[in-house]
Order: structure tokens, then sequence, then C-alpha cells
């Protein structure tokens, strides 16, 4: 007679496996099914979902992770830092959860996820936001729903931040982002003040090229064919089978190469969070990224941090200078590093520049809680977007494509979700600090092209983990504190110094 | 409350489903996957099978299965034309027969499946035998386990046949082999006396070329980018997510085109079939095709027939020589018809001529009894193969990898399965047949590029009955008689008249 413990492993292993199957088929679906395929492919989902819910919130796992707790407690196995402790608490946590949702309520929530993509696709194609207003609408009617089944949090909106950044607030978010705000907007005024030439990295830049330029630059961030893949995708997005098999896309746009080249790095800093957790975390609970806030620090760190800072410039110059030649021929790195980090307002999140991307999300943030809440109603929200792109960005937004439908997430029905792009800078800002401090050649390394010691450091820190320690925890271990906004704020006053020679404190 | 056939229906539509996700799956191992995704690949795929199974064989479904039968006898809904009662009675024969296997066992054979295909790729690549001994080893194994699940089969093969040819026995195989080897074995004596010029079609043509004709043809018989995918693939095959989402693949050989050519024409006539089944039928176990005979008949019917017959030779030449130009500019029809059509014994099965293609695949028919028999052990088999192909074919294996290791199927266990392709010869000579005397023109619109006749014809009277009716009920129903010899031959003697110029009765 196995152990509990060992008992409760492999029912979570079969719930994991379950689980990757439905990525397998996600990941299909975004990148390989032909259009037809949705409706169906949207009952697979949903089955899915149902299956892997129904076998994990069973009476069955609620008695193995009694009864796994019991025997741990009895051989004094109950430090954090233990895999199999850490294993029933975290799962435990997650049960508490999910045994609170119906089965056909999530089965109903991953049929519309699926559906509401394949929509919002040809929605945003057409500029045709009535086609989409039905999707969000029911997106925010079954996270309503949704939200009913839990009791004790605080508001609705955090239970749904809850998914994506376990053990986090709304209030701790807002006070961070009013925090942030304080620091960004006055930054923005100051900068945009300055004149800066970014003319070069504008221009025709062939499809071809890019994928040569980006694939050289993601091996050197540790993407190799062995175990990982590399595909387009209309909005790019990671996700991995187990540490083996890592799936990374990008789109491509012509006329600016930055997009693909730091979308690249952007997914690439995902991928290997899922490469490098333990090998013996697999086909449990904690055999991927923490939370998305850590997933996001992994992702814009290796995308701004390293991509477009100074001393990997020194790398990518003569790169784009080799493979574009034309205006980039014989590229200063200097030259490059500025022209990557020209801050200007702008319309799409995801082109934004690093000082005016938290006010992206900021304005998401407040939508989101708005809509939950029924303060914002479907129909008013493009109007609300749009005030608050004038307010908040100072532009105007000339189409709904451009605007309310630029992302994929709400058509997937991720609410809840972008805060934890603007937790990922910070939570990156404070690693940034940390690893210079452990790593006194960092930069010179960065600048020969050597990521390795970076992609170690990161490996042993934070991704070998797991999702072992709760974000907060995970963060007290490395850096001593939880999230601060003070390292990005500083990180950032630092680079556009330089980036735009002004003295900026 | 619902009716015990629409509770029925509902059980079915959930393991169609997660069949679909282990299909997804699959597919993406064969064409996507990287190298080293390959171990917990297997694990989901083994947990998919076992869930699957599990769900498929409970006792609740055996009870609907009773109370949907009870219904439709008291409703007088008992013909077999009645897509219920088609439903109730082929899934009662699936459900007593899947509900001997336990479950255990039915996922340690998809799991060792997955992992056998993967370690195959790398031992046909080393032409390393003893590398792929201990999967074929396993395979028999697992396979005599799964024969001894089963009572009132006359032979373990039969167990492993009906698996492949639902209803079909050894001893028929036997008897209509028998009669096919002795039509073949003259046939080849007498044409391979004669000479055949096929130099045009070998040469050099270049990957790209061939992709552009092989869509052009693909996307006259039916294929197209709205429900279809087309990809690369070491061993072609094909797959379908429902209807509307049907995959094909096909491999390159720059020295030989009609090798991508003719694949990609046979993958797309089994892909045809799927998208052919009648929409009411899907996420029923009647969704798909009736077995793999049937399915074989289509794809070599349109491989064979169509793409190697003299009519479509109008529409290939000129294509042929506008694509590849050099030797093949301004080819006339008929030295392309003969080229593609000579006979002569070779290595390889899916490279074979239509005329030896059954000595092929007779060896594996006997090969595969003695193996699973105990007769033949599975190191003496290389030499077994070897003898066998010296003595059907006249040829000497000049290694393991062009040998026994050639083909994908006994790597995934596929064992049983060989004789359907041979089987789908006749049954597309008697589809071939009929089809002609109903539709007077259908030369003339072969040679005119039309294939919708032909196609339209197959998707009424195959394709959109799904599994419906058992083969020997379909052909009935389409041609009159059981599974015959006879028109294939005729068939093959009337076009390898015509191709070598001589009388051939």
């Amino acid at each position: 007679m196995s152990s509990q413990l060992e008992q409760l492993r492999e029912r979570l292993a079969e719930v994991a496996d379950i689980n990757q199957a439905a990525e397998i088929a996600g990941w299909d679906q975004l990148t390989m099914m032909p259009p037809r395929g949705g409706p169906q492919r949207a009952e697979v989902l949903g089955t899915l979902e149902q299956i892997s819910h129904d076998k994990f919130v069973s009476p069955e796992v609620g008695r193995l992770l009694e009864g796994a707790r019991s025997e741990l407690e009895a051989a004094q196995q109950t430090s954090p830092d233990d895999d199999d402790w850490a294993m029933v608490t975290h799962t435990q946590r997650e049960w508490d959860k999910a045994r609170r949702v119906p089965t056909a309520l999530a089965g109903e929530l991953a049929r519309a996820s699926s559906l509401g993509q394949e929509i919002w696709v040809q929605a945003r194609r057409e500029n045709d936001y009535s086609a989409f207003a039905p999707v969000l609408e029911q997106h925010l009617e079954l996270k309503r729903r949704y939200v009913d089944c839990f009791e004790g949090f605080d508001c609705a909106y955090d239970a749904l931040l809850d998914d994506y950044e376990p053990g986090m607030k709304t209030a701790e978010v807002t006070r961070l982002f009013a925090e942030l705000r304080d620091e960004l907007v006055p930054l923005i005024d100051e900068v945009t003040q300055h004149e800066l030439d970014d003319s070069i990295v504008h221009g025709h830049f062939p499809e071809d090229a890019q994928r040569r330029l980006v694939r050289e630059v993601i091996e050197l961030q540790g993407w190799n064919a062995e175990g990982w893949r590399f595909d387009d995708a209309a909005h790019p997005f990671a996700t991995s089978f187990g540490a083996s098999d890592v799936r990374i896309t990008d789109r491509w746009e012509e006329e600016y190469f930055p997009s693909s080249l730091f979308g690249g790095m952007h997914e690439t800093g995902h991928g290997l969070y899922e490469a490098g957790v333990a090998p013996e975390l697999m086909r449990t609970p904690l055999g991927r990224g923490v939370s998305l806030g850590v997933h996001e620090s992994q992702s814009r760190l290796w995308e701004n941090m390293v991509g477009r800072g100074r001393p990997f410039a020194e790398v990518l110059a003569p790169k784009v200078s080799d493979i574009f030649g034309g205006q980039l021929a014989g590229v200063s790195a200097e030259r490059l590093f500025r022209a990557v980090n020209r801050v200007a307002p702008s319309l799409i999140r995801v082109e934004a520049d690093e000082a005016t991307y938290g006010l992206h999300i900021i304005i998401r943030f407040e939508l989101e809680q708005a809509l939950i809440d029924g303060q914002l109603s479907v129909s008013d929200a493009p109007e609300a977007w749009n005030a608050k792109y004038q307010e908040y960005l100072g532009i105007d937004v000339p189409s709904d494509a451009q605007g309310i439908m630029q992302d994929v997430h709400w058509s997937g029905g991720l609410i809840g979700y972008f805060s934890t792009y603007a937790l990922g800078n910070l939570i990156g800002g404070q690693l940034w600090k940390q690893v210079h401090s452990e790593i006194a050649d960092l930069d010179a390394q960065l600048a020969a092209g050597e990521l390795g010691g970076l992609r170690e450091w990161l490996r042993v820190n934070v991704h070998q983990h797991g999702a072992k320690y709760l974000t907060d925890d995970l963060l007290h271990r490395v850096v001593g504190t939880g999230v601060e906004v003070g390292p990005f704020v500083q990180y950032l006053k630092t680079k556009l110094s330089a980036v735009y020679d002004i003295a900026l404190v």
C-alpha cells in the first residue's frame, strides 16, 4: 500500500497530464488550427477542463491532502523548503479555491475562452466592436458567477487577481500602482520635453531577416531546437508542455524590427522560466511558474533590461548592421540603444516604451474593476477606454481595433491578468538590482553576448523553485522584501538619463 | 429528465472529445514536438487513454446502452439505416470489446506507442535494429496481454485485425491474399519482361517546386485552407479533429517527385473521408471512417486510380512541365502516365508500384502472425524479413533501416494494421468499377481536372455514413458484394496493358 502522499502525487500527475493536453490543444488553436476548427476545439477544451476540474476537486484529493499532511507532520517534514510540504500546502490552497467552483461552470469558462478568441480575431480585423461586445459581456457574466463561488475576498476583483497572482490583493496593487503612477507621470513629462531621433529603427526590415536576427538572439538566451519550438502567432505568447518542450511565438512587422526582436526575447524569458523548473517538481502543481507577476518579471527583464539595455546593444548593433544593412549599416551601440528606448505616449500596449507601459496597464486595471463591478457597461467601455487614453497618455484612439480590442486577453476571459505585467516590471527591477549586486561584471558579460551567467542566476534563484514559494516568499528569499516600486523606477531613471543625456533623480 | 439515448450521447461526446485531445497531441508529436518532448508526451497520451477508456467502459455506459436500445425498440426505430440505432449497435460492439481490457493496460499501450515512435525515428536513422528490438518486443508482449483479454476469436491475430477492420477475420484475409498473390505473381513476371523508361521522373526536383505542385493538385481534390492543414512528417499520415479540421502531411524527396505528389493525394483521400462524414454523426463513435480498409480504399483510390491514371495525366503533364521544366518540359500525358506506373520489385513499401505493393503487404501479414504467435522471435525477425523479400520480390535488403524498420507502424504497436492497405486496394477497385458505371463521363471529368463529381459520389456513397455501416454492409450497399479481388486485378491488368502496350487478360 503506497503512502497517502504517493497516492496524492499520482492523482495530481494525472490532473497535470490533462491540463497539459488542454495546453497542447490551446497552443495548436493559436498557431496551427485552420479557422473552421474553432467550434469543435472549444468542445474539446471545455470537456478537458471539466474532467481536470472534477478530478482535482474530488473529495478523494481532499482526503489525500489531509492524509499526506499528517504523514509529513509525523515525519517532521514541515519546512517551507521541503518539496513535499510545499506541494501539499500549495495544492491545499488551490483545492480550497477550486472545489468551490461547479464543474459545469469550469467547463463553460474554458469553452467561452476558446470561442471568444476566435471571434476576437475577426472582430479586431474588421474593427467591429459590436461583434466583440457579446463575448466580453459573456465573460463578465461568467466571471461574476465565478466570483460568487467564493467568500472571504475583500472585493470581486480580488478573487480574479488571485488566480493570476496568488495571494495578491487589489488594495495592494492599487497602492503600488498609485506610487508607480506618481513616479511615471512627471518622468514622462520631463523626458518628452526632449527630442530623440529613432528613425533608424523605422523603415523596411524584411521578415526573413528579422527571423534570422531573432533566432540568433534567442539562441544566446538559451533557446535550442532540441527542447523548444518557435512559431508565428497573431498575439505572441509562450507555453510549455514540461521543461523539455517549450514553445514560444512571435509576429513580424516589416516596418519596425524592434517589435519582433524584443517580443521574441520577452517570450524566451517566459520559456526559460518554464524550462528551468526542477525536474522533480514536474507533473505536480509546483511544476511551473508561481504567478504571472513573477513570469512577467522574467519576460520583461529579458526584453527590456537585457534586450533594450546599453551593454547588450554592443551585441545587437553589429547584428542589425550585418542582417539589415542599409540605414543600419555600421550603426553604433549607443545610437541603437537610444533609438530603441525613445519615450512617447502611444496607442498600443505591446509597443509601448518602458516608461509609458505602466500607464497602459493602470488604464486596464481601472477599467476591469469598473466592468466587473458593473459600474461600467460593455457598451460604454470603448468610450471609457478612449477617455482614459486621452487622460493618462494624452492621445486619441482612432479605432476600437487599436483601442479596446487591441489585446487578446479579454477575448479569452482573462480578466485580472493585466496587472501582472506591471507587477512583473516592478519585480524585474528588484531582481535586476539584486543580480547586479551578486554578479559584479554582469554588464561586461552582457556586452560580450554571454547571457549564461544571468540565466543561471535566474534559474537558481527563481526558475528551479517553480511554484514552491508564493511571490512574496520568493522575493523575500531573493531580495529580502516584498514587491516594491523603488528599484524599477530607479532603474528607469538611470537608463533614461543615459538615453536622453539628461539628469533624472 | 433526458432520455437514456440523450444521456448516452452526452457520455460518448465526452469520450470523443478526450480521444480528440489525444489525437491533437499525437499529431503534434509527429509534426511539431521538439525531440526532447517525447517522454512527457507519452505520459499525457497514456493518461488520456486511461481516462477515455475508463469513461467508455464504465457500467454506466453499459446501462445507458441497454436503456437506449429499449427506447429505440419501443419506438420501432431499429432499422440499420437509423442513425441512433446504428450508433447504439456500433457502440455496443465497441463497448463489449473495450470493457474486457483493463484500464492500466490501455494506458500502457498508449504510452508504449508514443515512446516507441520516438525510439524508432532514431533507430532507423542510425540503422540500429538492436535499439528498436526492445520496442517491438514490448509491443508484442503488450499485444499478447491485450489478445488474452478476449474470448471467441479464432486466433490471436483475429483480435488485433478486428481493431482496424471490425468484423474481418484472419482466415478471410488469408483467402483473399492467396487469391491476390496468385494473380499478382504471374502478372509481375509477365510485365517485368518488358522494358519501361521512367527516367523522366527521376532527377532533381526542388522541394519548393514539389510543394507548389502538391498544393495545386490537392486543392483540385478538395483541400482548402479554411478547414485543413498541410505539414511535413517523417512518415506521412492524415488525421482529423472533426470534419472542419483535417490535417494531412507529406515528405519531400528531391530526386523523385512522384513520392510527394501521390503521397499527398493519398493523404488527401483519407482527409476527404473524414471531412465528408455527416455533421450529425460528429462527437459520436460513428463520426469517422468505419475501418482502415475502407479508409485505405479512399486514399489509394485517389493516389493510384486517379493520380496515376491515364485521364488525370492530362492535368498533371502540363503542371509538371510548367513547375519543373527541364527534362519534363513539354512532357506528354502518355509519357508521364507510363513513367509513374513502371512495375519493378523494390525495397520500400510506400514507393512500390501498384502490382508489387500487395506483396509487401502479404510479407508483413505473414510476419506479424508469426511474431504474435511466437513462432518467430524478435531477434530473428530481420533475417525472416530479408528472406521473404528475396522469396516474394527477388531482391536483397541492404539494411534494416530499409528493411524491417522502414515503416512506423510496429514502433507504435500497430500490429494487424498492414493488411488493411491491401484490403483498401481491393475495395478501391470495387468502388472504382462502380463509380465508372454510375458516372459515364468520369474519365473525361478527370482529364479536365474536374474532381468534384468523383468526390461527391464518394461522399454520398461512402464518406457521409462515417462508421454507420460495417465494411461488409457498406460494400453490399454500394457495389452489391463483400470484399472481392476481381475488380482490382481487372483494373490493374487493363492499366498495365496500356502502360506496357501489351495484352494482359
